[in-house]
């Protein structure tokens, strides 16, 4: 690439599901925040005229006011097209659609299982990486063929079973997964010290913690600002909001929302197992067994969070497609926003224009020494030149280890059955999932359910 | 000690737990038929005048026919006194009374949970664990003042708590636990090869397999007969006998035999996961999700096996106290049985009699690697003059280290917290196990109920 | 297979360097002394005629007096027609001819380089491998295409490369690598038992050792007989035979033997490190620091050893062909003898005729946790039906970690240097030799001259 | 501490070893240099009054042109005293005299061993950590007692067995230790960077770099700038200059300079294993063979470096209290000067001011997987608030490995020695280093010789 008074002006991006409605504006508003970055993205998308639009929509975006960076967009015909010469792919695709995600998370409702979320474990996020392996192996595949020296950013769930799918596929592949939640968590402990020393509550990013876990499951085993150790403080907020929740700063009737909580569930989690569970309590009461935070819709509710209707997000899309539209003919400004998302600032540094230490998704080379090596696990890293070099976040400790490994042992069953198209592995990685506790014959039915409902976005595995 | 024409004469074994009526009788049998060993047997028991019966009843033994050699019994006041100059320690002692067991086992019924067994792991083994926990430390207390060299034989359950605590209290102790379970899946799979192969059935100690796991719940990951791989053979009779249960060689009325169990669950367990379980049904089903085998007395009765009732034991030990009454008063002849136990073959293995490889439980030190070091697992191991040699079991497979790591988690965790007099922690470990699957409010009444039921055993926690 | 009566009647067994005179005919003795197998051995060599002449060679072995067993023999023209329905395939042969071994010996004298056997280490072992692992790599290609589930039993060095070199090939290989030098160090501790304590000699099988290293660089950490701990035995006998050497047993004018050596090297190793290093004193002195044991001749005269010249050997090969024409004619008459091997017995225990925990080579699978993994390391293991699995030895000691991670080190460099055929890649092996000792200039001169002598051997790196 | 305005102003930092002349000048030049932190320097020094000057001088430089902050210094007359309430601990003390250092350094040229340093490993190495071990233990000590909190800063050769001292005495310590010999082999990358594509001179905080190894023994597994990777932009450097070396820069006469080197050692060390060996080349060679790098005065000559003279040393030291004399009386004014050391940025990094990322030497708890835990390396970490974690430098390559892992052995057996005040354990280290070529008689005799020179530092070893 080509640096020029601290700046790289000819990045070539490719973005896969770069039809985005939202998530991909996100993109297009980071990258022309970054003054020392500019470039070309191409755009591929199942749903080429998505990414057409988007191309247009991106362009708005370099006249956008306090953009500082100019970026060219093109929507590519093919994978090929876009991942070729590529110094960076982002990945950030649906696996199937709306109506295969209503299979995912309500369809198990009938027998009892209730999922916040749905898309990362529980039947729902194991159905969903049965339709999304194939699709990462052919990403993979892409990548080896067309871009192998390219870095990989990946944002799509289940994280840790894609992330898997696209190393198991090409082994010499540099790719990472990101994702925000534990940032949540950081903010959270800043609010913390902020109640309890006062002053400014300080930058989530000055709240230095050690990640440890999967993706959706990680938890803290220090945290610090400063000079002062957080778990102390955080101890203190945990009794005083264990029964109440924790909502300050947030309005009044957040329980209308469907995609909050109020940190009861991380509370609880912290008073039994004296570790900090660091991301959303949706996520995290998934990887849970079913009794604890799930069972019931009462439940959920008592425990402060919601349970993310599919009809909502049908709903959110039609807005979503009304807003592209809006964008498109000029009717709606683009603006920038700032998305709080450590993407760009992970190029910039891999590209040596700065240094950061972040979470990330990567395989564990031992920077998880208890953990298998090989699975994808969720720790720091640092981000400099040509590198992602994850930190030590040492062992699991002992009362949460049986709470991950099952997760990894599950993952990994599943990665492993979807490679060999083999349904039946898939469905002991079904069975022993934490949410499924409906017994085997029952667990039988859901599973073969959940498959048929969603057997159009599964057609390799009945070739 | 003194050898003497391939004979040592002059061995001396602590025998902690040396009142009971039943096991002892089995260890006097073993070691009067063992031609090549003798000395003297120190028993030590709570029960004193129980230690004083089976002194009389011991010496009996010496003149069955059969016997082959020469043991003196002494009953011992202190177990100081049982353990000073011992060569060997056996500890087989129950922890606390059945009463106590009625609790462990019959307590949770309340809310769901059925427990086959009871003594080691689900709520029954882990407040069981809660009793040991204290009396092995004060045991291993005494080996590290009186007989820092002996080796000590533990048969005592929960086995995995009760290693555990033998080594975290002296680092330096040569302890290893007994358990023939695996034996029994030997002997399985020894049927298995003679209703394909025809001819004799195999002995159980010419099927060789690899194991891998923890106490009772151990897996085979090969097994293998002269130059036949018997998982084939397993994979054929787990599909012929998946539905009906295998009970060959069984009289008709099995089912009324509450040890009893008919091979579903094993069968179960290699048609999901490929691996043979390797211990009896009655104690795998209680390592696994609550509602896959145990949801239900008539689910377990389906399951082709039984709920051992406390019940039960309390009549059987009325039993045991008349016969043991008869022995003493020589109404009843003692007479020479095979125990099948491996106890006094290991003794012989370690003074280098010969050299034999066994399952064990042991302290982790690399046998099995993805499992944390320190943690006691069962595996086979060498045993030699003067060492047990773990064998390398190799990882565990992936489907099934979620299962076990989760165990390891759960026994970690309660260990820790009994060394701690610190039932909070101990409730950390209740609510992970697979059996508890009622929900956290459920979990914690049914814990301090439990707690409180068997509260004179647990003094130490309540200092 | 097919057994009967315990026996097992129709094995083959190919061997590869079958046209051996000496080492075959001590097989052929161990073959017809065991009562229980029997079958068929498929002799291969590059010298046809030689095989051919020990296909009848063997065939007199059936009839000497004491023989118990049966076995056809057959000369095969090529290695496939040898490896072909193979159930056993022993590997022995000489890499090259006693011309190239000459110049691996000799040629380094020159610099002051002196070595003692030349076969493993030094320049001869590494120039030596260079030959062998071209070799091996047909061999192991060999067994993947014809016998992909024989077990597989190489003598041949360098050991640690050989066997390196099959897994390399062809990782499914169920290969393993037998050398005896530890069996005389279970002697010398035997004869160190004896004579502190009287009475006979216990047998070398008796006396239990944990084997950790490399081959002819293996170490004892423990070593026991019956009850009776050794090493402070083994001290006392280093103490005062360190100046004189242990030469009991032995006649008078030992130093005449080539072979011989008075243990001076070995109580020495002892009493700086602790550990009894486990292998000939000859084998050892060439794994130290070149200025330890082997600086002179007058040197390695001093510490109780001899050097093997290939003069010697040449004249033995003399010797062992006019034995061969003898025994071919009748002139003599061939007659069993016990060779001291275990190779017939490992045989046996894979069938499952017995079981049996002896040392041998094979990759680290964690039984030494801190050396690499994959890396060909000696130490027991468990030999029974259809399996050879290693017993944990431990780490190595930190004080003989360095002596031994270096070799380990210089091993897995040279190997992969032989398998891209580069010789800059080898000649790095060389100088971390610890009898390189003589500068980058020098080694480079000598190392050219040593591949120049033997390139009629290495014509694969000149392709 | 009391931080506002993002600055920290009350900082109690315990120097050891503080009666420097020089070094400690460097120090307060960094430390005034830092507009963020502020506090008190509590100086402690066998040679009180050598403490006392320093007093004094640091009290000039908050006054010197370009100081931004304000430092108190306090000479103190015991160890205890400076260590109480501190939050940092420097410690960089000389153990023993000049003296002493003449024996280490020149007393082996008797023997043809020379030593380019004389101070890390080699015999000058060793018997100088047996000088340090005793009194790192005493400051161990002080720390537990003391400040058992505080950050400890070790400057201190030989670095490895201090760090490893400072661990083994008192485990919960938080210690590191800093060396900056890495950032030379940055700056020769930047300027091999700037050789081939022109243009600035990278700063060596740009050259990324993935360092593993141990002190002054350090190697560089990946080195990148911008989107560049140095690995062929440094080979080709290394060829050009493999003979002539590379002196860009330097004045003509840089051999004159006892310190210079011309990177031909390093060239070399690239040109054979296809890693960048990272200290200077001084140090390097006394980890290598002794017949490598120092086979004699000319041959280092011709290797392009300098024997560091303790002759040299002792001038230069009485120009330094000169020097010191000078600024006490004002005669010479303190001036700062970047020194370009990188602990006072870890200071504020571990004060949360920023986060950086830096080699540090610490104990290995998996960052280089194929070394022993708990050991001493040297790889990059991350400094951030309150913490310093290891970033993953994943296994040493093979071909290096045996280089590496016997000097760990090295270290580690003489640390043990010295903790066991056992001269005949340190004895096995001597002789086990690299530069000890010289036989085991040979050997003994310089090591005894080496011991009584310097006995009067040596008491604990004689009591």
């Amino acid at each position: 690439m080509k640096y020029e008074n601290h700046c790289v002006n000819d990045i070539r991006i490719a973005y896969v599901g770069g039809g985005s409605r939202g998530w991909a504006w996100g993109l297009m508003s980071d990258l022309v925040s970054a003054a020392d970055i500019s470039g070309t993205v191409a755009l591929y998308d199942i749903d080429l005229q998505a990414a057409r639009n988007n191309a247009i929509i991106g362009e708005k975006f370099n006249h956008a006011p306090g953009a500082k960076s100019h970026w060219n967009y093109e929507a590519c015909d093919t994978l090929a097209d876009a991942l070729t010469g590529a110094d960076f792919v982002v990945i950030s695709i649906l696996p199937g659609t709306f109506d295969e995600m209503e299979s995912d998370v309500h369809a198990p409702e009938a027998y009892g299982i209730y999922q916040s979320v749905g898309d990362t474990v529980g039947p729902g996020g194991i159905v969903r990486a049965l339709r999304a392996i194939p699709m990462f192996q052919v990403i993979a595949e892409g990548i080896r063929d067309h871009c192998p020296d390219a870095w990989v950013i990946n944002y799509t769930n289940p994280m840790t079973a894609c992330i898997r799918t696209l190393y198991k596929t090409f082994p010499g592949i540099k790719a990472f997964g990101c994702c925000h939640e534990v940032f949540g968590t950081q903010k959270l402990l800043a609010s913390a010290y902020a109640d309890k020393f006062g002053g400014e509550t300080p930058s989530r990013r000055d709240i230095k913690v050690n990640v440890i876990g999967v993706n959706h499951f990680t938890w803290l085993t220090s945290a610090q600002y400063r000079d002062v150790d957080l778990f102390p403080v955080y101890a203190e907020m945990a009794e005083t909001y264990a029964e109440t929740g924790y909502t300050k700063g947030k309005d009044d009737n957040w329980m209308n929302n469907t995609f909050d909580y109020n940190q009861r569930v991380k509370f609880d989690l912290f008073r039994r197992y004296g570790w900090i569970a660091a991301a959303g309590d949706r996520h995290l009461a998934e990887f849970c067994e079913g009794q604890w935070y799930l069972s019931s819709p009462e439940a959920v509710k008592a425990w402060g969070f919601g349970l993310t209707t599919v009809a909502w997000r049908k709903k959110n899309l039609a807005n979503r497609l009304r807003r592209s539209a809006a964008l498109l003919s000029g009717e709606e400004a683009v603006t920038l926003r700032n998305t709080g998302e450590d993407g760009v600032h992970q190029i910039r540094a891999l590209l040596g224009l700065h240094t950061m230490t972040t979470n990330v998704n990567i395989p564990n080379v031992g920077q998880i020494p208890n953990l298998p090596l090989g699975v994808v696990v969720e720790t720091n890293a640092v981000f400099s030149s040509g590198h992602v070099t994850p930190c030590m976040a040492g062992p699991v400790p002992m009362n949460i280890y049986g709470l991950i490994a099952r997760i990894v042992s599950e993952q990994e069953t599943l990665v492993e059955a979807a490679f060999n198209r083999d349904l039946e592995g898939a469905f002991t990685a079904f069975v022993n999932d934490p949410l499924v506790t409906i017994g085997l014959h029952d667990a039988r039915e859901l599973f073969d359910k959940m498959i048929d409902n969603t057997k159009a976005y599964l057609t390799e595995y009945f070739d």
